[in-house]
């Protein structure tokens, strides 16, 4: 659990999984201290696609009819600070996405609107990596987005948090690429996690990401990207090859 | 381990994951009197589109020029008798899709062609269990593909077994629908595994389904559907409204 004011965050140990009562096991470090790795082993990460009007302008077209859900597999995870890996010769654009990541608490199917608020665990920020040359290749999205390490989460899970309305700023190299409000989204949380578990049962750890606003672009090898949320944190990851 | 001939197999328990070294429990039953589980549990299953000719050209399309994948998740694979839930009221066209599915054996990444063998475990019967109609609306086949019980596998991995050129046969309620040969697989076993772990990592019991040949076609609630494959063994599964 991390907790205390900005620069003075310290991180204290808990025994078992987080998804029930915690318990502490007396350990603590300052944050800087530690190496936090993904909050999460996700069985599976369903992400939305265009979900905000101005990502869906950008890629040339409208904002669809219903949730549109892909999968990203449990292999592209990585943490804060582990290094998206460029597929150099497999692909020449590899663009970020952040995004609004929502943690599964609860074994759950068919969940209504109305009860979607009792399955979530918490939140997160993600980058939602995307080799956009191969997802124009290919139509499906699986490929250019389930590469190992195309799947940054964190840096923890913020438990207590409204979700309904947060900045949410990408930067490169400290650079602004994309700034937007989650009021922006087009299909809200509950909508989504109803959608998604009227098709397929969600266990404790998954996550759904809830789409990326406009601004997504390339990165290259050497840059150093990031995913801020208002309320939860920065998601940071800096970019390799993978040779 | 399944062992004897047709009409007098019998079940050996092992303990421990078959990945490695068995080591047989002492206990033996009659094939009959057990009720076998999926073969594995994957963590994921890629699933391969278009990769029989005559199936692509049935779907309107050609076989792309690269192995297509897709992901159906975890919890869309149910065992051998166990029943395919037809998602009513979300869906009115639900296929069947025999298939010929590689179960992997190693943890391995960026595997060469010529050192696929190295990382396969064996074989198992498919059903890639598909809502038509949503795969047609979405694009992105994740939603049609990845309903609860819509991935069927079994009834038991074949570990000795050449893939190269076998019969495989789906029935519905005993009429044949499908029938053809893995032989004409357009990307073979060894291409498919080179080109789906130069994007993903692979870990044991993760499965790679080659892709169905022509002759899908609409299940009904109510309906026993089997997928046949020789020198592996058959898959049988009954379908029921999900209500």
């Amino acid at each position: 659990m991390v907790e205390g004011g900005p620069g003075e965050e310290f991180v204290s140990g808990i025994s078992g999984h987080p998804f029930g009562p915690i318990q502490f096991t007396g350990e603590r470090h300052s944050l800087s201290q530690v190496r936090l790795l993904a909050p999460m082993l996700p069985s599976k990460v369903v992400a939305i696609g265009k979900n905000y009007a101005e990502h869906a302008r950008e890629m040339g077209g409208e904002v669809p009819g219903e949730p549109l859900m892909f999968i990203k597999p449990s292999t592209s995870v990585i943490g804060p600070q582990e290094a998206v890996a460029y597929p150099t010769g497999l692909s020449e654009r590899v663009d970020f996405e952040g995004e609004l990541a929502v943690v599964i608490g609860r074994l759950c199917r068919e969940v209504p609107v109305e009860r979607a608020h009792e399955v979530i665990f918490g939140y997160t920020c993600a980058n939602d990596v995307t080799a956009r040359d191969l997802q124009k290749k290919d139509v499906q999205f699986t490929r250019a987005k389930g590469f190992d390490t195309f799947c940054p989460l964190g840096p923890w899970i913020q438990t207590e948090l409204d979700p309904a309305d947060l900045g949410i700023t990408t930067t490169v190299n400290g650079e602004v690429r994309q700034s937007s409000r989650t009021s922006k989204l087009m299909y809200d949380i509950p909508t989504l996690i109803a959608h998604v578990s009227a098709v397929m049962t969600l266990i404790p750890g998954d996550v759904i990401l809830t789409g990326t606003p406009e601004g997504v672009g390339p990165l290259q090898i050497g840059d150093e990207v990031s995913v801020a949320i208002e309320g939860i944190g920065t998601l940071t990851n800096r970019v390799v090859s993978r040779d």
